[in-house]
């Protein structure tokens, strides 16, 4: 892996807006910043040292819905270790001259806040060089890497080892294993292995002293079990690296799945709207017992191919007939009581269940039976078990096939956009997410869908009428709403004050967001206020008791040491 | 649930050994601690605070093999809330007076300490009388229990509402719930129920300051989804508060699997004792890919029934066949080769591996149909599949079931130990574990039980000549060896000795434990040792920041902080 400078992605803008002049981090005088950035370039060399506008601006978030304003998250430097060992001792000079750090793996991340750091002013650690993969055991199926290994990194080496071995990626295949696990990501394969951090298996960290820890049972010299045996001894203390800021974690341990033989896709369609609550009971019960546990998928048929799809590629939903065309463009909202009656004359179906089977024929063929079994008490439910594919898939079919991600092969898909589409006459350059979790009950899915769509009228936003909840997650769906982001500060306001409005509404309602981008840490944070925000008082006591000189990551995640005093957005 | 008095198992030993005088805690004067237990009084009320010498029997460790000695962790006085809200109250009482306090939910948890406090001196917080089943919900599949609910108690509810799901219990059902969750416990269902702490989703926990908490999504007032989703927003903290001392959890979530319709077991034999390799190899692919999810066990026909449970029972195994019998008592050690060519001459299978399975009774056939394709290419393996037997078990056949584990029934069949046996001329009165984690390779498991079966012969320890190893983890293998207790001073002294050799010749070989008793947690968290003790470092650090105190469980699992200068073992 080269140069940062030769790293710019080739689709990134040109440097525009807002000159980004020297900027000191806060309460750190010239001297000791100077200082400071001396020294970390005596331990990485001068070249992995960037301070000049041209490099810094890869570190802002693309997507930044605080562009060009003096609020938005920019790095006064950037430095680039290539080891562990110099990640302690650029860690040991941050202490020493109060500078305020922020690690990154590859700064992807974008609509959760990309590149930037959460505290205006912080230096960049970008771990991009760290790209090693450490170990990785087809017969424990586990994988050790650094943070700098992306998800295409991982796959390429796989298939050049020929292991047999299967990942499991998130929508783009350019960010870090290590790093999407670390902010919470997901993928679509088999249950144990889509939630990214539960498939975690042992960390190594600097924590912000400086000191290198091992997890779990990796902290016994000559460990054996690493990665093998996820409690450890003691208090599990790797959920405090999700979403934090409490070390820079410069090795991890997945677990990964082993390549499947087959794999096969079973659609069942329900004629009705409200079908939609038996269905999602029944599905969770499947799923509960491990009859089912690959991924499931809504879409509807009436309303279109996916929407969620389809608002992903910012294109319109595309429904099947001009009636129901017409209900669903009906500028005072999504009548569903018509669009079920329009659906059922026409003999089209509301809802379709993909259900993704893994393994060897006779299994999914069985798992689908259950599934059948299960479902046909809908009355008017249909089923359809697509061909029992064998694995690998061949590089022709591969080529052919829209979504790889079930296939657990990285792609850049996602970004294919086609025209971007445009908010308040202001080109649409981004999106950012709002990611609330609700019960997984079909009643609690309608509630949602009706809430956030009336809010999308009310505010004219772009992709479609209804937004259907992902299924990812075992017991609670999520919703992944990615509202547009533009270069206007004036746009960009208005789209922050939706988005507290969504934080708002769901908050009365118990639904909580589970992850977000930086300038909404402590909207969201302040969201979690049992007992008067005990659980952010805890946080921020570990914070202070790790951290004492708050130099890493302040307020990530909001969690603030003597920071405090920043601003909060 | 009444009055501590009243709950004195009616099996326990008449108080007896070294007379349990009014002790005080660590640096606490007499006045202080009087007025504090004056304060825990008011409070509970006087009937709920233990003071004599006959009620502070009941938390002397039974199994301690500290008896009587002046090491053994007894309590200074014990006190029992009702709720929640009066352990906040404790809780700042003890902080006031400086008391060291030792929170416990049922006091069960035979083996790794019992009730007994880490330090002596300490006040038990007796928590067996919050056991209220706060919540439980058939549709997600959960259940919100208080630290007193036992596993009978929530198997009983479960029986009386009629519900349709399953808990998976560990070896006796008089423990708690929340606190085997919490100390680490196992049982053997599904596999992802059967780790209880895994199976955990979210807590509200009395921190040693008195505030109280809840985690994850908990955390919003009004949360719907607190027991659904695991992660929450920012770190996740669970975690911590597993083999700890951070804080009183006061509820806690599990995920509990639906009740399933059908159950199974299908035998494997395979003929030599390598085979082994081979078989934990193909089931670890057949795991890790989700086709075999339920428990598998391993036995040996040649050395007699499972040797593990005989072993449990205090028994000798019983081997076949005289000429394999003398084999195995040879006073040098069971020759492996001997014994596999004298299984092999007689067509004894050296290994049969039992498969738990559930659910459609068509899966469980496709499922098993995999495991057979998978293994027959271990020449001269035989598959045997049991009656798929529809559930609920009927009463009749319940109770002619010898192990009610696999199908989610608590029991106490586990103390039907038969005669006790003896060591070094004195009586056994119990046992203490000694856990390793170990790789799950055959290779591995064979030098394990090599290893340990040549120390056992050394010290003439009783039990099996071999002990096998544990699959209740997905990839790594446990060995629960249950070393015995004596009442005899020096032949304690002598135990401990020969678990500090385990200890250590296991992490020569990087084998760590994961869970020991109270008077072996110095020892095995200095395992724990990579760079200096950075580990144990940082868990203190945590310790300092929110006990400052030092009040709460001081050296459970070796994490101290005021009480640093305590006696470590």
């Amino acid at each position: 892996m080269g140069h940062a400078k030769r790293c710019r992605p080739s689709n990134s803008p040109k440097p525009s807006g807002r000159s980004l002049t020297m900027r000191l981090p806060p309460n750190v005088g010239q001297a000791d910043f100077t200082a400071a950035l001396k020294a970390f370039a005596q331990v990485v060399g001068e070249q992995w040292l960037y301070t000049s506008d041209e490099d810094l601006y890869l570190y802002r978030d693309s997507y930044s819905i605080l562009w060009g304003e003096a609020d938005e998250r920019t790095a006064s430097a950037a430095v680039a270790p290539d080891n562990a060992d110099q990640v302690v001792e650029l860690v040991k000079i941050a202490n020493r001259y109060r500078i305020p750090i922020y690690p990154i793996s590859t700064g992807k991340n974008l609509g959760y806040g990309g590149a930037a750091p959460a505290l205006a002013g912080s230096v960049v650690f970008d771990l991009k060089r760290m790209n090693r993969i450490v170990e990785i055991d087809e017969r424990h199926g586990y994988v050790v890497v650094e943070p700098g290994v992306s998800y295409f990194d991982l796959y390429h080496h796989i298939q050049e080892k020929g292991l047999k071995l299967w990942i499991d990626v998130p929508s783009p295949g350019w960010g870090s294993v290590l790093g999407n696990a670390l902010d919470g990501g997901v993928g679509v394969t088999l249950s144990p292995y889509r939630n990214h951090f539960e498939a975690q298996c042992g960390v190594e960290v600097v924590l912000p002293n400086g000191r290198m820890m091992r997890s779990g049972m990796g902290a016994m010299p000559g460990a054996k079990t690493w990665q093998q045996f996820k409690p450890g001894f003691g208090p599990r203390i790797d959920g405090l690296f999700k979403q934090s800021n409490y070390g820079i974690v410069t090795k991890m341990g997945f677990w990964l799945m082993p390549a499947p033989d087959n794999f096969a896709t079973g659609t069942v369609n329900v004629p009705k709207y409200r079908d939609l609550i038996p269905l999602v009971d029944i599905i969770g019960r499947l799923e509960q017992s491990k009859i089912v546990q690959g991924v499931w998928n809504l879409s509807s048929p009436t309303t279109g191919t996916p929407p969620f799809a389809a608002h992903e590629a910012g294109a319109a939903p595309k429904p099947v007939d001009p009636a129901i065309a017409a209900i669903l463009s009906d500028p005072g909202g999504v009548d569903m009581n018509k669009l079920d009656v329009a659906a059922q004359s026409r003999g089209l179906a509301f809802w379709a269940c993909d259900f993704n089977f893994y393994g060897p024929s006779k299994l999914i063929q069985a798992q689908w039976d259950c599934v059948c079994d299960a479902l046909k008490v809908i009355p008017g439910a249909t089923f359809t078990l697509g061909e029992i594919r064998s694995l690998p898939l061949s590089p022709e079919v591969q080529a052919k096939t829209r979504d790889l991600g079930p296939f657990g092969i990285p792609t850049l898909k996602t970004f294919d956009l086609g025209p971007m589409f445009s908010y308040d006459g202001e080109d649409v350059v981004g999106h950012i997410f709002f990611s609330p979790v609700i019960p997984r009950t079909g009643e609690a899915a309608i509630e949602a869908m009706n809430l956030f769509a009336a809010i999308g009228r009310k505010y004219k936003l772009p992709g479609p009428p209804l937004q259907f909840p992902s299924t990812i997650f075992e017991r609670a769906f999520l919703f992944a709403v990615g509202l547009p982001v533009t270069r206007s500060a004036s746009v960009n306001a208005k789209l922050r004050g939706i988005i507290r409005e969504l934080v708002a509404v769901s908050a009365e309602r118990g639904w909580g967001e589970y992850r977000t981008a930086p300038a909404f840490y402590d909207l969201i944070m302040g969201t979690y206020s049992y007992n008067d925000h005990a659980l952010r008082e805890f946080l921020e006591t570990i914070k202070d008791a790790v951290d004492p000189n708050g130099i890493m990551s302040p307020g990530r995640y909001a969690i603030r040491s003597r920071y405090r005093k920043q601003p909060k957005s």
